[in-house]
């Protein structure tokens, strides 16, 4: 379906099956062109971006041409200046917008599409703190998220205050330029330098890029599952997951070979169903000021881990399997580095001399990902120290830092490969599993995103929340994050179950541990994350209560599982998300559109995390249907409730109508 | 002296006495203009001011032509568009840089000086953190001054959580678009709307107006001393100061006729010099749940302060005098509201009432300085209520919050007119005292200003620091404040002794107020202020040993006051500030650029007040010269020293040199 252009008194109306996307006058131009600097102050992955700009033109004026191949083409210029061609047509019946001709001198465009006031707007990634992006500007840069990402916050103010690294709400791991409005059609802007969608505006969205892009692509649809469909069919959608996953929860452990079957054979004597033992030590750790760190050489560490080749194959035996971790660095101390180093597969400083990051008392050197011969040489060490050894999956960790300074093998500006660095990252892992063949066996999770996520990685993690109850950067705010990311076109998430970041005095409490768990038991995937101060924060197995409980929790989970796998397969057949937002299904409910913190799973669970601490009632929304509350069996028809939450049943609720209604009602009398 | 205008080979360049100022390029254009909308969100007085901008075109093109007159006329434009005719002239000696013909469409401009990488630049008014504003850009914006002013400090989080008052490095009452270079220039802009100054550029100064000025004013000299001259020559001075100011301190009390007087006694038994009582509650008190608030209906409370009438001449013959407190609102409660209303004095609202201003469970009306009859009517409100009453001074506070959005009498736009405010606010103050010929005898002081309080307002306060050692909004912030102050043009500066805002726990200790003290008997007023929570602040009369301290500060005070006398006449005949910086006396000295918490007071003496808590040995850096300590009679040469600094002996210099030796010397023999 392509646009529909029309120039009518000195007014351009531009049409996307029947919506106007765009209404160009003189007085009301829709694109500005100029040119700026963009300045990127980077510490530590948190970065403060600004511009000084040269110059911003309104291209006012405007001459309309028509194309052997129906495309409509409209110089837009200011009296002469800064002509911009833009194709208006249509590729592989998809709308596109292009801009083409002589760019030379700009590199900033403002583009304002029409809005209805009304309008609610999704997606741009993953979105911690707002699902709604209207009434907001969403700069987009994949950098850390932030530690506590709202200026209101005391843990916020300390984390700036300390490492710059506080953020604020639109801080992400995985921004991506891509909306989809509540007009039913989507809008996605290929490119990826630095830009800022804003949607404050009532008449308009803005979006401002630092680059003249390829192109515009949008899509309508009339439902947002069809759209979704679309969206998904051009961005591409995650494969299915490995069978076993599903079978118990991923526990995250490190400390050795004897610490790690310890800690596993406990849970599994107190009932924990387990698939998976993640290890993100097995490559060993170094001793720093700051604490235990990572070795960042991707190779079995004997020393930590002796005898870790039998026991994965012991484990697997016993259907679990063992997971590890990496990261697109190498630390100079490794012989990883040393053979990258010599092959000329580190990025490369303005000196010529390999780019070297401090990560804290030591120092690690970039893989050029524009190298091919560099991707080669990873995807072997992956293959090779991670596949065949005999690893199931793996952490493929950051993505998001890559310095604007860097000078990269194919010669094209960090600036601009800085937003497609994650997607490369994801690439090259995807690459190395599929190469093995072993896409139906071997996963990877990842934090970081972009553009092209969607068609390489497997499988998202929320990142590094907060060990606590804030809504910017606790608990709470995975779920907005999953349901953007959704909105964005991937749709497998899960999240560190009782959240990451220790610092200036949290602590994970035991209640904490307990509702992430329960929320987790209803995501893809369940695992858990010591924390980065381990000692400081509640664990699963810190006291048989908490273990009992989590062992429940991954009895809920696999019961789960052909539930769950049907919707994973339904977002790798079809594009359409495991966690939903409300009004995926129920369309015409306006109380849907902005509820961020309840979500469906699948079709026919309908989930209200616990997000407060102490809350053992809780209010929930439903849309009008038949709902059975999972623990009592209680019937709604939809509206505000309130339901008791007491530990061990969080909200859920499956439609009555469900396929799958024996298998929720099961549920009921799981011990 | 003009301006010499020369164009060679596609280079224009401009120069100002052999100093190049303009160096203008199409690659390196010196103007770029455009439009844009200015947001200014307001709460309380703090602002955040943002902008949408439209466009922006670099004026790359120009057309010279010179006048019968000497002037040259440069037309720059961006291929025709956006032409804008620059003169660069001689006004009464002054070179002058004026904006002519159609500014149609046009509301910004960006304006280039050249500048040099070793460049030092002050000014821009009272700037309270950074006194060479090199290296920084300054919005300019007359506003609360900030609670905190520094985002790493807990006070700014919790003032900007709870109040949006946290501010920040630039937040002054008393901005001004006046800058002085170290290559021995001043460029002053005139006009009042928003601007930023940006001095963070190696090569230039960008100045970004909100407005196109009517004239940039420029001149140039071979000493500072001799530019401060030329500056306040254009500017305006301050007149002297009554002479009864130097007698002793001004206290500021409050609670009534008896409470005052009280206190006013147990001070003068502990030997405190006293020229001034000050109650700002002499127009009475209302009670809200924040705490006792003023009355703001400016005639003489009977209920509080029974029989003043006969106090104010009892004490006048003692040689104390009493001083009061006005600002530019009237309370909707009193009789002043009533009448300014009636007669229509009041500023408007769009629906043409009387705009009300909350300030927190009162309002109040503006009156409107725009309207000549309304300033008669309120200048009659001061001669009558006030002087005629018998005060002999007051605050004449506020001025700085003037919403953006208020409709005025002289039609012109409050966001142009919000700048100009405390300077109308000043002017109308002087007219009441000049008119009624009390200038010799009646002084007011203000913390809000603007281009044109230099020839307005008698003398300036800090405003209100927190009760503090920060060195962003405590006891050290005022020096920059002074001296920026003086290389603005204004030389008269004083401090609330301890601070004012007493808030988030903050208690104003009995050492901050000893320091205060000190620095204060070294400035050319001396007065206390009880803070915002009196009842949380150490106080002038908390216990004797601060009363006994107070007294003998106020004792070195009045000694001084031959030579502070005749260092405020200095100022008020030559524009020479009171309180200068170490380079205004000694250029050639580099270090003496960077030095902000030391200062000169007159010619021959120089003051480094202890600005942290606990020290007793200070750090002080002594340009090259005679320096003889004050209470000790040590001899030293220059250079960086270490002195002792007990309290009561706060590190203070005078030249061998001096012709006021002998009475320097003096005061190390004084109890």
């Amino acid at each position: 379906m392509g646009l529909q252009v029309r120039d009518y008194e000195g007014v351009l109306t531009v049409e996307l099956g029947g919506r106007v996307i765009i209404r160009h006058s003189r007085t009301e131009p829709w694109i500005y062109a100029g040119h700026g600097q963009g300045q990127y102050d980077m510490y530590r992955g948190n970065f403060k971006v600004s511009d000084r700009l040269g110059e911003k033109l309104a291209l006012v004026d405007y001459a309309v041409e028509s194309s052997d191949a129906g495309d409509v083409r409209v110089t837009f210029s200011k009296s002469g200046l800064l002509p911009l061609t833009v194709v208006f047509g249509v590729e592989h019946d998809r709308a596109v917008i292009r801009f083409v001709g002589n760019k030379e001198g700009i590199n900033r465009l403002w583009l304002r599409l029409a809005a209805e006031e009304q309008e609610h707007v999704y997606g741009c990634g993953e979105q911690f703190s707002h699902f709604d992006l209207r009434g907001r500007n969403f700069p987009l840069w994949t950098s850390e998220q932030g530690v506590g990402r709202n200026k209101d916050t005391y843990i916020t103010f300390l984390a700036d205050k300390e490492d710059r690294a506080g953020g604020d709400y639109y801080w992400t791991f995985f921004p991506q330029p891509t909306f989809i409005s509540s007009r039913k059609y989507y809008c996605h802007v290929d490119d990826s330098a630095y830009m800022d969608l804003d949607f404050r505006h009532p008449s308009y969205h803005e979006l401002q890029l630092w680059n003249i892009p390829e192109k515009l692509v949008l899509e309508a649809a009339d439902t947002y599952v069809e759209l979704l469909g679309k969206l998904t069919a051009y961005l591409g959608r995650q494969p299915e997951l490995p069978d076993w996953v599903y079978d118990g929860v991923w526990i995250g452990v490190q400390g050795g070979t004897e610490v790690v079957l310890d800690k596993l054979n406990r849970a599994l004597a107190m009932g924990l169903q387990v698939s998976g033992v993640w290890a993100q030590d097995w490559q060993g750790v170094r001793h720093t000021s700051f604490g235990k760190r990572l070795m960042w050489n991707w190779i079995w560490n004997r020393e930590l881990y002796p005898g870790l080749d039998k026991e994965i194959e012991k484990l697997r035996e016993k259907g679990i399997r063992f997971l590890g971790y990496i990261n697109p660095y190498v630390a100079v101390e490794g012989h990883l580095f040393k053979e990258a180093s010599a092959a000329g597969f580190l990025a490369k400083n303005d000196r010529g001399e390999d780019y070297l990051v401090d990560f804290g008392e030591f120092d690690a050197g970039i893989v050029d990902f524009t190298n091919p011969e560099a991707c080669e040489w990873y995807k072997n060490v992956i293959k090779e120290n991670m596949i065949r050894f005999g690893l199931s999956g793996w952490m493929a960790d950051f993505g998001e830092y890559l310095p604007t300074d860097v000078v990269l093998h194919n010669g094209a500006s960090a600036e601009w490969m800085h937003n497609a660095w994650p997607a490369m990252w994801a690439r090259l892992n995807r690459e190395a599993v599929e190469e093995e063949d072993k896409l139906d066996d071997v996963t990877f999770f990842m934090r970081a995103g972009y553009t092209g996520s969607q068609r390489y990685c497997t499988m998202m993690w929320a990142g590094d929340q907060n060990v606590d109850w804030s809504l910017d950067d606790g608990l709470a705010s995975v779920i907005p994050a999953a349901l953007s990311l959704a909105m964005s076109g991937f749709g497998l998430h899960h999240s560190d179950i009782g959240g990451y970041t220790t610092l200036f005095g949290m602590k994970r409490t035991k209640e904490l541990f307990m509702r992430w768990a329960e929320h987790s038991a209803f995501t893809p995937i369940m695992r858990t994350h010591e924390g980065n101060r381990p000692d400081d924060n509640w664990q699963f197995d810190s006291d048989d209560e908490t273990l009992l409980h989590f062992a429940r929790m991954s009895r809920v989970y696999t019961a789960l599982k052909p539930y769950l796998k049907a919707a994973v397969k339904e977002n790798a057949d079809t594009g359409v998300p495991v966690m939903r937002p409300l009004f995926l299904h129920y369309e015409r409910d306006e109380r849907a559109y902005s509820i961020q913190y309840q979500y469906l799973l699948g079709r026919d669970l309908l989930a209200a995390p616990v997000i407060e601490e102490g809350q053992r009632t809780v209010g929930v929304y439903l849309p009008e249907d038949e709902w059975i509350h999972l623990w009592t069996g209680r019937t709604y028809r939809g509206g505000d409730i309130q339901v008791d939450a007491p530990l061990g049943q969080p909200p859920v609720f499956y439609r009555a109508a469900s396929h799958y209604a024996s298998l929720f009602e099961s549920l009921r009398s799981l011990d």
